[in-house]
């Protein structure tokens, strides 16, 4: 499959703005720039729209799509254990695979070409990506006692290299759902593997105190003794973090991805971003799942980060809006392992067109500015995951129907509540 | 011209969902519910889809679109006097008029059926509204000596009555750029007229302090006693509000309208909503001008007001999704002296659909927490204002083609860029 998207203006890894032609062929980025005319299987034209590589969603849970808007305007605890808890403990893997199709089209409405995914059922997962033609890494999820490792090794060595869509990165829920034992465990396996570890990691002021009132340290500093970081990874969330916290983040080489809108809806705090990124930590961008955002949106995502950290730091400088347009494309890539994230020959072919004549892209000041600061999913003309398009002009190419998608997710929705 | 929507699910004026048909006549809603066949213009099938009231954005500066990217990340003293002020005294009442045309294209993306609108030219103002069919008030925006009240004065009987789309509220920039005399002048115009007074007020802290500094009192308790809220009124931002403040704003029933965008992006704070509201204030939402927001995007403005309030409280329980939509619709209409903001009969038909078949409203577990939480403009199927269709499924019918509103803003930013 050859496609040729021509007269376009280009992001480019630098994030200037240039113009020419994109080629895409066997599901990677073949040339930007001047390209001479050749046969192809399509040739789009861009129309002077901006194409530019896809967002990276480098954080999370996607079958949790069932439960947008149900349990809002609740404090965490109760949140987690009356509403979240009870009904996932009723989820069927078939249940999973509905769910993840339904956060699928909201990923490439939002012109979302990958997510970092963690949740349970990951062959349920990994079904729905491939059927969909969309591409995602699934972090392992493992709690409790150290039995639970083996399964985790199993998935490791069976979902890399099984389906140039799908990878698996090693991890485990949280340092407050695991064993001491089972840590230990993930960490052998991550220097067996050289491989990378992620967890959630101090989301909340009491995560983290939990923490230290069990091991006498934080989470960074716990799960880093046990040598769990080693072969780099991250955390997610990373909204409480002290300067040792972020000086291991700094010496290991680790990602903090940021979850801004469910940090912000579930009162969790506002993550120091700008810090980190001035200490030189990697940053990278995810929604978290929609029972907590509630949207799969990245660009109220990356605006949230922009304009959160303006507060925190009762700074208008801070942040500003190339380092978090950075963050969603590359820092995200890069912290999934994925070779996407840049418009450059070789990488993957997660791309997306912007359309610049929309009122909200009006007039053009600054393209990148526009896109993190008033650009929304009305601007996601097409989206295309390893060099296929999935959705174009409002429509999607995901092999079914979203109306049987819409049918489904209700269904499940009303059967888990009804079981309530 | 009489349009009847059938089969649509319908959001009542207390916020919960209904099914039935929507009759406009005459610019105004005339049924509400089961509604018998009859001779109409125009009938839609909505398709289940939700009829609402739209949204009012009750503070605006509408032109200010030529600014929109130009000087972000920037902190309010420098964006104001090295970006703001030169390029606005290059503005001619023309450029004024195509610019909030652009505006107006941006808000009916948004399902925003009218403004509240603080800027220069108000002629200029008014005709761009007529001209594509939009509502607005304009409030007035004296500054600096007591001469200026004669202008308002003027403005505010020409405005009133002439055009059932147009209104004009009594008004002043800000107490620090008005002379006492001024504020005088202000306050017996409106015991005059018995007539409402807004302006911006406690913005920012240094604001405030400013204010106690010159008059030994915050902005709103300097405001009341000179007699400026006997009628009614309120101030735009309100982020910076001691006990005293919120308790006058309940007593003279003042209107505090938010703009949480806007004040977060300059790091101007969180404005205390939750603390208003228990407190009797009444609430309405605004955008901001696109200079500091940078989009015209309610559903984002209602997203941050409900998100940052519970990072403000510590608190994931506070302002619920119910209260921030009720401010966007009535509370906003009710600040603006408009009649619009709730689905019944008799009220101006400004209305919207909003489509449910999208991803990030699926599946249907509240309709409500769908529009605050996950809602965004991608949703907004048809904006009607007075009666007339002036956005459905991503076409304008505004009396001038976006292309051409678009090519106006860009040359306007470009001509006032150059004279830097």
């Amino acid at each position: 499959m050859k496609i040729r998207i021509d007269n376009a203006r280009l992001l480019m890894p630098d994030l200037t703005v240039s113009e020419g032609s994109v080629l895409t062929e066997d599901g990677l980025i073949a040339a930007v720039g001047d390209i001479p005319d050749g046969e192809c299987d399509e040739v789009i034209d861009a129309h002077r729209d901006l194409v530019m590589p896809g967002f990276n969603d480098a954080h999370t849970h996607s079958a949790m799509t069932f439960l947008r808007s149900l349990a809002d305007d609740l404090p965490l605890d109760r949140w987690l254990h009356e509403s979240v808890f009870p009904r996932e403990a009723k989820l069927t893997a078939e249940d999973i695979y509905d769910l993840t199709r339904l956060a699928v089209l909201e990923y490439l409405t939002s012109g979302i070409t990958s997510c970092f995914d963690m949740y349970f059922f990951p062959d349920a997962f990994a079904s729905a990506l491939t059927d969909s033609g969309f591409r995602g890494v699934f972090c392992g999820s493992v709690t409790g006692a150290p039995s639970a490792a083996e399964k985790l090794e199993q998935d490791y060595l069976r979902f890399n290299g099984k389906d140039p869509l799908i990878s698996y990165i090693l991890g485990f829920h949280a340092e407050y759902t695991a064993s001491e034992e089972l840590l230990r465990e993930v960490s052998a396996l991550s220097h067996k593997y050289k491989a990378p570890v992620f967890s959630h990691s101090s989301e909340t002021r009491s995560e983290v105190e939990g923490c230290i009132s069990r091991h006498g340290a934080t989470p960074t500093v716990y799960l880093d003794s046990l040598g769990l970081y080693d072969n780099g990874g991250g955390g997610f969330h990373c909204v409480h973090m002290t300067d040792e916290d972020i000086g291991i983040y700094r010496s290991k080489g680790l990602f903090a991805v940021t979850n801004p809108c469910s940090n912000a809806k579930l009162a969790s705090g506002i993550a120091p971003l700008l810090k980190m990124h001035k200490s030189g930590v990697r940053l990278a961008v995810g929604t978290d799942g929609a029972a907590s955002n509630n949207a799969l949106d990245m660009f109220r995502e990356m605006y949230l980060a922009a304009v959160l950290q303006k507060i925190l730091c009762d700074d208008a400088e801070a942040l500003p809006a190339e380092e978090v347009l950075s963050a969603a494309l590359s820092g995200s890539a890069d912290a999934m392992g994925i070779n996407s994230g840049r418009l450059e020959a070789g990488r993957n072919a997660d791309i997306i067109m912007i359309d610049l004549d929309t009122p909200n892209m009006q007039p053009i000041n600054s393209i990148v500015r526009n896109i993190v600061y008033s650009g929304s999913k009305t601007n996601v003309k097409m989206t295309m995951v390893g060099g296929r398009i999935l959705y174009r002009n409002g429509e999607f190419f995901v092999g079914e129907s979203p109306e049987k998608i819409y049918e489904k997710a209700n269904s499940i929705a009303n059967r888990i509540s009804s079981q309530m």
